[in-house]
Formats: structure tokens, sequence, C-alpha cells
């Protein structure tokens, strides 16, 4: 029979679990709530439960599962399976693999979730084979995760690849970081639903105010599908915001030059059109512009449940 | 005996070569002219007997050499020994690793002189031991090399960590690499010394103008010490320089989280004054300042001759 791997995406407020085959392909999927504030011991046994819950609906055994990969959205070192540091959660220094594997007798491996995204891609998305690939996640922050010659790069401290935390406009907006005009306050997907309501505001007369009359349900969608009509309202914040997305992926090109660059995150879902308003301004400023090996930019392969696939094939990467 | 190395620092103007140990030390260094325009079998022929030169002048003879390591300010395959592109040479698909070692009959390394200088910190400097580690050089741009798990990381198509054509400032100054508002366009010693004399004719009765009354002489050690004796311009130039560093060096620590952070470069000769000048901005704004390691920043310990003895130790590295 083909492996099996599932998945956990641990997150502040539900606990996402899935069967995920070796290819990236999720069989089944089970959630509950997080339920803060509980003690690590109440985290592991939920996700115990969740696993051993979602293989007995789905006509698994758990030793039918060859590794299990839990996501986390924090520091982690993946190679001793410890979260240093999940401040959603409220732990630090997680023993988390050693007290899985007790419970559920199958490996397990632990991983920040954007390292995650990006294993999941280079094992079974697009940057399949792929030993320098990098992903840049644009949701409600701006995430990063590298894999340098094969392996995560995290950092000597596992707190590396904080991408959105870099600094593009000096003295611009203010981040929750503490810095002043990180990438992130530009180019989330946050920062365009932002960006898209002001505009909204202070144009009544664009046709994304007659196509989402609730401003407050204005979204990525609407301001580019209002752009490709022709709004030149909307044309003008999805300007803006491609030269800000521009700017802090060719920062990352010119330090990383990886061979694939994956976009992740709600944005991503513009697919094959953000990757068009992008190219004439990378090929503009990425300094190796006219090397005869460019970096490829793709949009990441796993956009729906990545944080439970990516997670499961942390497990497939290292089983 | 203790092993020898031959360090050469291929420049567009001077080809600097220097007996060095595996410590770091120069024993003998000796330069000729590039003399460009130059074939590479001209500029293989020069290097060869510079070397021979080097050795006879010396004492030795060129089997008493463990290795020769060449420090090239462009892209370079360091496995394979090859320069893909030097701009300032004029030189494409350059075997040179393959060329020298048949001139010469002893091992050849051949790398990127910025990787050349991590290496060199790793082997015998400040970063001695440290496996993940990262180079800014402030010179003439910013320079920056990189390694990650003890290997040098250059990017897969071997053009990155071109860490000083990262854009802080949107729409800021124009840089020659085509960006607007580079990070060497704030942070080099050249944009400091332009800062500096542009202050210095802003204000006539700055201190720095009784210290050095020829202007076109002004340089980073006159504004330093100028700003330490009290004067506001200067210390304007130093307060506002400072700023702009530590936003790009922040901007690196929070991608690379790297174990030591090294500074060299003209620059770097302030020593601990420019790093106590840092610490507050760094520890205000790395992500990972509450983690318990941080990154140490230090000052390089290869500054004059670092080319040559950078050089070098790329061969000790390999040997």
């Amino acid at each position: 029979m083909e492996k099996r791997y599932i998945g956990i995406d641990l997150g502040g407020t539900n606990i996402a679990a899935g069967i995920v085959t070796g290819m990236g392909e999720l069989l089944a999927s089970k959630s509950v709530p997080t339920a803060l504030p509980a003690s690590r011991e109440e985290l592991e046994k939920r996700m115990a439960v969740l696993c051993l819950d979602l293989c007995r609906e789905n006509g698994y055994g758990i030793t039918d599962i060859s590794a299990l990969g839990i996501g986390v959205p924090g520091s982690v070192d993946g190679q001793e399976g410890t979260v240093l540091r999940v401040v959603n959660l409220g732990i630090d220094d997680w023993h988390l693999r050693e007290a899985m594997e007790k419970l559920l007798g199958i490996p397990v491996f632990v991983e920040n979730d954007a390292n995650a995204a990006i294993i999941a891609e280079a094992v079974a998305g697009c940057a399949k084979g792929v030993r320098d690939a990098l992903i840049v996640t644009l949701g409600t922050g701006v995430g990063g995760g590298a894999l340098v010659d094969g392996k995560v790069y995290a950092g000597a401290n596992y707190n590396g690849l904080e991408v959105g935390h870099t600094v593009i406009r000096m003295g611009g907006r203010l981040c929750n970081c503490g810095r002043r005009g990180c990438f992130e306050r530009y180019a989330s997907a946050t920062a365009l639903i932002a960006d898209t309501r002001r505009a909204m505001r202070r144009h009544p007369e664009s046709l994304m105010n007659s196509m989402c009359p609730d401003i407050s349900k204005a979204g990525p969608k609407l301001v580019f599908d209002a752009a490709k009509a022709g709004d030149r309202t909307a044309a003008g914040v999805v300007d803006r915001y491609i030269r800000y997305l521009a700017t802090g992926l060719v920062n990352l090109i010119n330090i990383f030059q990886p061979e694939v660059l994956c976009l992740g995150g709600g944005i991503s879902n513009q697919g094959q059109h953000l990757l068009d308003l992008l190219r004439p301004l990378i090929d503009a400023e990425d300094f190796a512009r006219t090397s005869k090996k460019r970096c490829k930019i793709k949009i990441a392969t796993f956009r729906n449940d990545a944080g439970i696939i990516g997670a499961a094939l942390v497990g497939a990467y290292n089983d």
C-alpha cells in the first residue's frame, strides 16, 4: 500500500489534521478547537485523540501511518522536534516530538509552518526536487521558509526567515514587531485589504463599491477583479501593491537567488495573473537579470489545506 | 613545518598576492598591476609569475605551498573553480582553477571575494568555528558573504548575497544597479563620505571644516571623530548613517539569524565604537530580541589585506 502520513496544523483557533499521501493528496481531514488556554499536556492529548479519531473514521489503524508531521506557527528546532516558542499558544521549550511519539508510537516530526510549506513544495509541489528554494506566504502576515542545499534553513536560533519583518520603507507604516516600514505592512493580504477599503471610502465612484456595497467585506479578489475590469481606483491599489511586493521579493532574490521562489498564502490565489504583474518589475530589478540562470517564480501548489499537507510532507521528507 | 598558503586578490587595478599561514598571518606580499585590458591567458600567466616571484623572493619553493586561493569580485562556482562572470575584468566562464593548477601544479581554489572573507573569519577570525555566519562589508559598496551549515551560500546561480542591493527606502536614492533606495546607497563608505562632504558644505561652522579644510579629503574617520568631539553636524551625519546601517543589518538578521554577523570594509575600522552605536537600534528591532540565543555582531578580524588573507584561507579551508 502507498504510504500515508498525518499532518497537523496547530493553530491558535483550531487544530486541523489530515491523512495525506506522499504526493500531497489530502484523503481525509478533521479539526477540533484548540480551546485556549490549554496546558501542553492537554494540547498533546487533543492532538493524539484527533489523530486516532481521524484514523478510525477513515478505516486506518494508527500503525498504517508512516509518520506524523506537526506544523507550528513559531520557532522550532526541527532536528530535535522541540518547539522553542509559540507566542500564540504561550508555550516555550516544548518537547513535542518526544511527547507525541510516546502517545502514538509512530515517528513524529515537528516544524515551523512556513518551513513545512517549503518542504511540501520541494517534496511534491512547484519546487519538486529543488534544493535551494524559498517560499513567501502572503496572508495575514508575510512569512518565509527556505531550503538551502535541501535542508531547512531556520537560523542559528530558529528565528530566521522573518522576511515579513524586513524594512522596505524606512520611516513607513508601524509594524507590530516595533519597526517601521516592514514588508509585511505593505505586501500581506491584510495590508492589501486595508488599502482596498481605504480607496473604496475615498472613491465612492469606484466600481468596487458597486461590486461590493459592504466595504467591510471587500477582499483581495475584489480589487484584482475590479482592476481587470478597468476600474482606475482598483488599478491604482493593485499597482501600488505589486510595486511593494516586487520590492520585497527582489530583495529576497538578490540575497538568496534561489532556484525557485514560491508564492503562497491568500494572495497567491490570483495565480498566473499575479506572476504576470510581477514579472516586468522583477526583470527590471533582479541583480542577476542578465545571468543565464534566473530564479523561477511560481505559485505554490499547496494553498488550500497547505498547513495540513505541509506538515504531513515534513513526515514524508524525513521518512 | 606549518602549512603555507598563497592568497591572490584579483582586482581591476592590481593583482595582490601573499604568503599566509593557516592562522591568517600574512608573512609576505607582492603586487603587480592588473594592466587591463588583458586576456584570461595573460591574467593567468601574470598570477602564476607573481606566485613564483613571491615564493622565490621569500625563500620558498612553489611546492612548499599547500594551496593557492584566488578571490574574485564576481560570481564564482567555488566547487568547480570557475569564474562565471567578473564585470570589472570583462570575463565570463573562466575555468580558472584548471588553468592555474596546470601552470603551478598545486591545488587551487577560487571564490568570490566576499565569500572568501567570511571563510577567513570562520577559519581564523572573529567567527572561528562558527557554521552559520554572515559578513557585511562596508566599503566602496556594501557586499555580503554567508556560511550556512559551514558551507558558502551563493545561491543557485552564484549571484546571491547581494545584500547591498536590497531596498530599504522605496523611491530613495538611485543605485547603479537600477533600483532606488538600495542599502548600499546609504550604508557604504562611499555614501557616508558623500553625506559627510554635503554636510560640511552646508554647515561651514562645523568642526569638521576646521579639522579638514579640504572637503575633498574628508572621510569616515573625520566624521566619527568630529561627532565624538561634540560637533552637531557630524553627530547628525553619524546618527543618520547608523540608522541606515542598523535598518539593513536588522533586515539581514531577521532573515538569517546567523550565530555571528561580521562587519568588514573601511567603516569597520571604527571598531567597538561602531558596535556601541549600533547596539541599541539592533536590540530594539531584532525580531529575536527576546530569544535566548542572539546574533553576535563583531568587527571582522581581517581588515587590512583582507582580500589576500581571505583568498589564502579559502585554500586552508578546503585543504
